[in-house]
């Protein structure tokens, strides 16, 4: 059987769905901007490499690329989802053999912008569960998301940074970390936690920055920090904690290469 | 808002339920028998805790009641499922104020009989993340388990054990664990990672074993193992790995006095 491809407006998702009972599946968000996605290949890789760990069949490429299109038609920026899961399922664990998948597709607002100058991030009492076999894909077991996101409401914080079970930061909610230790850039190793998001990707690819296990004290004196995700692209850290940051040259250079690269990044969403 | 309560059958599951999209919800699943749901008190409380937990506004009970008496007019033996997600929200971990959280309800048929001569079980080679903040509620981030149930397909394996990141045994995929040592029952703490059954609850009401952090020895050299769950109840063990499992009486002592409170458990499912 081959994977239902379904536009959100449209579906009607089956109740005893693998997603809905098991977060049973993976996704993407894709930035659009004038009305093409950004990093489609990379996105697609990521959801084959994560469909892989689960065992979920992938919907067929040509069929996803033409039922994204009437989506995509609207030339205004906005955030493109995609969510497979593993469909219909019986109660239980063991997966229904074989399994029906459903791709679903949908369209969304963009975030409300991030300070130019700056945001302010706090440290996430929670510490995020090491599971190497799910550590790196963007599956939807989030519920450690969503309960660090409900830690704060304060609008003048903008996200909040997680370690890990063994104390080791790891990212924020909804994107990478970057910090810049003696001129270098840095990023956590995701073999135990967290997404590999693909605007992380991206700087690693150009040689901006390289992986490495932080501890708290990398970040809380880092001479920079700023935060990425591929639908709002680098966000800048004026502040973690008490701790005020600074923005220098090295960021902005970061930010100007990948807006040369990506137009869309030109401005800080 | 009140809690939107839907039969599964009838059931059209917004495409941006967060059940469905980060596994934002919690779940009960309850044996009926003759028509009547066991345990139905300690259901509700366990559900109760789980979405005080995530911060989801709980069903009305006697709506509830009211709702699942179709579903139990049958007076055959089956399941009922209890799904309590936060409900559509918008993209992003932040959960939308105020949410619309929705109740589905849905019956299942029996699973497969246990071997009442006990069941061969394996050890599992995946490791359950630590996260202290959901160990012991049945919240619906259950990828952990679906990944373990396919670690094998031989239908002369019954269930899996499963150690936490720290390597203390801490449950089966689907049921708790209870072992037999110096003439004690004993099965593991969850306050690292696993769920709080409702008949391990029941269990150490009666005063029957205790909870203590349990090493794979503590399994491997034991007098006795059974798992257990709310749907099937006492599961004997008659063999670990390649280790053969006496079913002494002590066993049979706490399956007849299962038995004696819930008739329902009188044959082994």
């Amino acid at each position: 059987m081959s994977v239902a491809i379904v536009l959100a407006e449209q579906a009607s998702v089956r109740a005893d769905d693998r997603g809905l009972n098991y977060g049973d599946g993976v996704f993407e968000t894709l930035r659009i901007h004038a009305g093409r996605p950004l990093w489609w290949d990379a996105h697609w890789q990521r959801l084959r490499r994560g469909a892989a760990v689960l065992a979920i069949e992938m919907p067929e490429h040509d069929a996803v690329v033409h039922a994204c299109a009437a989506l995509l038609a609207p030339a205004a920026d906005g955030v493109l989802k995609l969510l497979l899961t593993r469909g219909g399922g019986g109660r239980g664990y063991a997966p229904p053999e074989p399994a029906q998948p459903q791709l679903l597709i949908s369209r969304h607002a963009l975030p409300p912008p991030w300070p130019a100058a700056g945001g302010r991030v706090r440290w996430s009492q929670l510490r995020l569960g090491i599971q190497p076999l799910l550590a790196g894909i963007k599956h939807c077991n989030r519920l450690e998301q969503v309960l660090a996101r409900r830690e704060w409401s304060d609008p003048d914080i903008h996200e909040s940074l997680l370690c890990d079970a063994l104390g080791a930061p790891t990212c924020a909610v909804s994107g990478n970390l970057f910090v810049l230790r003696d001129g270098v850039w840095l990023t956590p190793l995701l073999d135990r936690a967290g997404v590999a998001g693909l605007c992380r990707q991206w700087l690693l690819a150009q040689g901006i920055g390289h992986e490495q296990r932080l501890c708290v004290a990398d970040v809380e004196q880092a001479d920079a920090v700023f935060l990425c995700n591929a639908v709002r692209g680098i966000l800048p850290v004026c502040a973690v904690g008490e701790r005020q940051m600074a923005l220098p040259p090295q960021l902005q250079v970061v930010m100007q290469a990948l807006a040369a690269a990506e137009p869309a990044f030109a401005r800080t969403r």
